[in-house]
Order: C-alpha cells, then sequence, then structure tokens
C-alpha cells in the first residue's frame, strides 16, 4: 500500500516536472534543473499528496505543492553538493550539477528552483490556502528553517566542543526537520484545517528520520570489512548514537515513530499510509 | 521632491531591516545578510511605495512587499558577486559577502534573503494580493525572469558570435527588467488595479537604465585618462552602445524615457514622482 502509494506519487511528481520545466527557456540552466528533479524517493512530495488526500483534496490540486516542496529540496541538494559546501561528485547515482556543468550553473539552477518552489505553491489552482503555503514555506526554507539548520551544521564541523543533544536536535529541525513538517501540513493548510496532529506527526518522524540516518552511518559501516566506523564519528562530530548510544539511539527512534503514530488517532484507519511511512523512515536501509 | 522620497523610502526600508534581521537566529549568515541588505539606492523598493501611495495604500502597509523586493534584489548581488559569476570583492563600498566571510556563508546568506523575499511579500498585512504578488515575484526572479537574464548575460561571454539588439533586450527584461517591472505594478497589484500603465512605464524605464549603463560604461571611463573605452567594449561584448552608438543610445534611452513618461497619463499628477524618476535612471552619474 505505501510503497505503491509512495511509487505513484513519484511518477505524477515527475510528471508535472516535465510539463513545467517545459515550458522554460531551452538554456543549459534549464537543463540543469530538469537533472536536479530527476529521481529521489520523492518523500515530501507524497507527503503533500497523502496529507490532501486525507483530507478529501483531489491530486489535481495537490500537485502544485507536491511538485513545489521537491523543487525546493531539489535546490538544497545542488547547493549542498558545491565545492563551497559538501563537495559531492555524485548524487542520486549522477554526476552533480557542477560536475556535469559548472558552479555557476549549478548556482543558478539552484536559485531557479528555489524560485520555482514559490511559483508552484502559489498556481491558482491550488485555492485560497496559497498564499499561508507561501508564507510558511519561507519560514521552513530560510533562516528561520531550512538554511538555519544548514548554517548550524557547517559551524558545528569547526566548533571546538561537539553539540549537546538539544543542539542537535535543534539543527535537525531546521535542516530536514522544517520541509517534512510543511510537506505533512500542507494539506490540512489547503483544507482549512487544524494542522497541529498533521505537525506533531512530522516533528517526531523528523527526527527519527535523522536518527535513522546516524544509526545508518554507524551499522552500515561496521558490516564492512574494514571500516568500524562510519563517517561522523571518524570526523569527530556529536550524533544522536555517539550521545545516546546505539541502543538507545534506536529505541529513541522507535519511541518517536509511535509518538508520531499516535498523533494521527484523529484521523483513524485514513491515515494508516501515514504511520506506514513513519515506520519507513526508521526501516529504510539508505 | 523625487530624491526627498528617494531618501525617506531608503530610511524606512533600512529600519525594516533591522526589526526582521533581529528576529534571527544570532549566527554568521544572519550578520552576512545584514552587511548584504545595507546601502544601495533601493530603487526597487522605492517604486514599490510610490506604486501604492499612487493607489492610496498607506506605507505601512506597502513597506513588506518594499523590503521583500530589496532582499531579492540583496540575495541576486549576493550570489553575482562570488567567484564563480562575476568574483567581485567589493560591493557598495564593502567587501563583498564571500571576502568577507566565506563562499559557503554567502551563498546560504543569498539562500536565505531569497527566501526572506517570499516571507515579506506574504506578510499578513499586505492583505488579499500576497498570494499574486508572491506568484509574480516567484516568475520575475526565476527561470521566467532575472536567474533566465543572468544566465544568458554569462552564455554571451564566451558565445563565438555578439548578440543581436533583440537578444540583448530580451535578456535585460530578464536581468534587470523583471524585478523593476514587479515592483513599479506592486501597488496596483495590492489594489486590484489594472497594472498594465505601470508595467508599460516600467518595461520602457528598465531598458532606459540598462542603455544608460552601457552609455556610463563608455562615457565614464572616456574622461578617464589611458582608459578610451570600458570594460564591456575590452571584452568585445555587444551591449547598446556598440550597437546603436553612443548618440544613438543616448537619444534611444531619452525616447524610452518620454514613452516611460506617457505611461502614466492615466494617472495625471499624482505620478510626476514616478516620472521623475524615469529620468532620474539616465541622468544619473553611477
Amino acid at each position: 500500500m505505501f510503497s505503491d502509494r509512495l511509487a505513484q506519487a513519484a511518477t505524477q511528481i515527475q510528471s508535472q516536472f516535465d510539463t513545467v520545466l517545459n515550458s522554460l527557456d531551452d538554456v543549459p540552466v534549464t537543463h540543469a534543473m530538469a537533472h536536479a528533479t530527476q529521481g529521489g524517493k520523492r518523500l515530501r512530495g507524497f507527503l503533500v499528496l497523502e496529507s490532501a488526500r486525507l483530507h478529501g483534496l483531489d491530486a489535481a490540486t495537490a500537485i502544485w505543492p507536491a511538485t513545489g516542496i521537491e523543487a525546493m529540496h531539489a535546490y538544497s541538494l545542488v547547493h549542498d553538493d558545491l565545492p563551497c559546501m559538501d563537495n559531492d561528485d555524485m548524487r542520486r547515482g549522477q554526476p552533480t550539477v557542477h560536475v556535469k556543468w559548472d558552479e555557476a550553473t549549478a548556482m543558478l539552477a539552484g536559485d531557479a528552483l528555489h524560485a520555482l518552489s514559490f511559483e508552484l505553491v502559489t498556481h491558482d489552482t491550488v485555492g485560497p490556502a496559497r498564499a499561508d503555503l507561501a508564507h510558511t514555506l519561507a519560514l521552513a526554507a530560510g533562516q528561520r528553517g531550512m538554511v538555519l539548520g544548514q548554517a548550524l551544521d557547517i559551524a558545528a564541523e569547526t566548533a571546538d566542543v561537539p553539540l549537546t543533544l538539544d543542539q542537535i536536535e535543534y539543527l535537525q529541525r531546521g535542516k530536514t526537520g522544517a520541509l517534512i513538517e510543511w510537506s505533512a501540513c500542507a494539506g490540512a493548510r489547503m483544507a482549512g484545517a487544524d494542522t497541529s496532529p498533521l505537525r506533531t506527526y512530522a516533528q517526531a518522524m523528523g527526527l527519527a528520520f535523522q536518527i535513522a540516518d546516524d544509526v545508518l552511518d554507524v551499522t552500515g559501516d561496521a558490516s564492512t570489512v574494514g571500516k568500524a566506523t562510519g563517517k561522523d564519528a571518524d570526523a569527530g562530530k556529536a550524533t544522536f548514537v555517539s550521545l545516546l548510544g546505539l541502543d538507545g539511539a534506536k529505541r529513541r527512534a522507535a519511541e518517536l515513530v509511535q509518538s508520531a503514530c499516535d498523533a494521527l488517532d484523529t484521523y483513524g484507519p485514513d491515515a494508516d499510509v501515514l504511520r506506514e511511512t513513519a515506520a519507513f523512515v526508521i526501516r529504510r536501509e539508505k
């Protein structure tokens, strides 16, 4: 059920990107935008579509903010991969944008995807919530959300003292939590419904997602001959595993998934796909 | 009248930036955002305030989109100044963000200002037009507007054949025209009025602005001993001056300013400050 829905969402979002990007001038930055928006789990866009479905909204409306949030996520990856940031050559099995083109094209393609995200969430079809969607997206994406988390993460790499648990949670809430929360709340927002159950759900799930990442960094590497510890531990970075221990981190992630599911009680069985989504984020192997 | 109003607008916008940026976390990216939003003519924000005043809207409402468009402009300058783009060390008499901090901070500060721009134009105070303001701003800023113009400008630098007049006008319409047009139309949009007179005004003025830039690149340098031609001519770039000649370019700019003023006939003397603004863009010495 969950995996079918996720696959279906990915297809719908890709098709929407194809249509939108085809309407742009045929220049390298546009091609780079298409490259950067291909592949990926589409978890954020999927959350928008499921949140909308839960509130009785059709996919033809929700596809706009769903594609919009994926454009936002794609821009953040293109900029994060640049040499002055993480300097990554590969992403989703493909060369990164600055490797395939150059740094200027990557920066401009990221900037264009950032603007495109707001273009899509404010599309006429979205209806009366489009201003609220844009405003909350700006809060989630900027220096009160994702960019702040990214800035704190960079600062942590050169800090003398490792971060505390509270500080890591604060960082994570911006870096990955804010867009996930926006996505899960989008349907409620479009329907004019209370966003608090989905907000609680998304906050717990977002944190579980990041803990699972830290666990994978250790258990993934531990099974590989000659690499006893992961790259974060090697880099001396504080992680949920370094602070809670491996078992403690796994336990905390499982508790958070339970909290995430409990927060959806008000929706009954209609929210089962979202509950499966929460279970998925700590079960995944990559 | 015009210069008093422009100075007053600059003060109001700076004060609004101070308030908004003070509400952000006290980290280097926030300081870089403050640095990047200091100084400048504030022409775009001024156009928003004047356009709003022309439609009977008060400055307390219009200050949000006025500050928002200046955040957008500031982000574009921070990214343009980066080494992979124009590689500029100085801006408005101060070191550029990547020189004062580093490239990662400059990229993140630009990204945060980009998001902040949408946060501000969709502020509750702005009223029912905030979704339209955000949507049209996204179109003006992204790969249908400013980013496209920037991408075409970069491509032109390495092209074998100089651009034609039509191509330069198309590039300019994106690179500097789109934000100017958005600014001039903002007040009409907030008031639910017809945007076409201000659109015609802004398109003519935006083009005159760019022609004036090209003229200054030549006449400015011609008066300097030992530098007979400007940097664009040295770089072999097609400019309005290389295509129209110096006198032809000046004449075209003056005609455009006249067209810009004529487009405001419907507003009568209430639009005199905007007419002075159009005259200013070709009279300025920097």
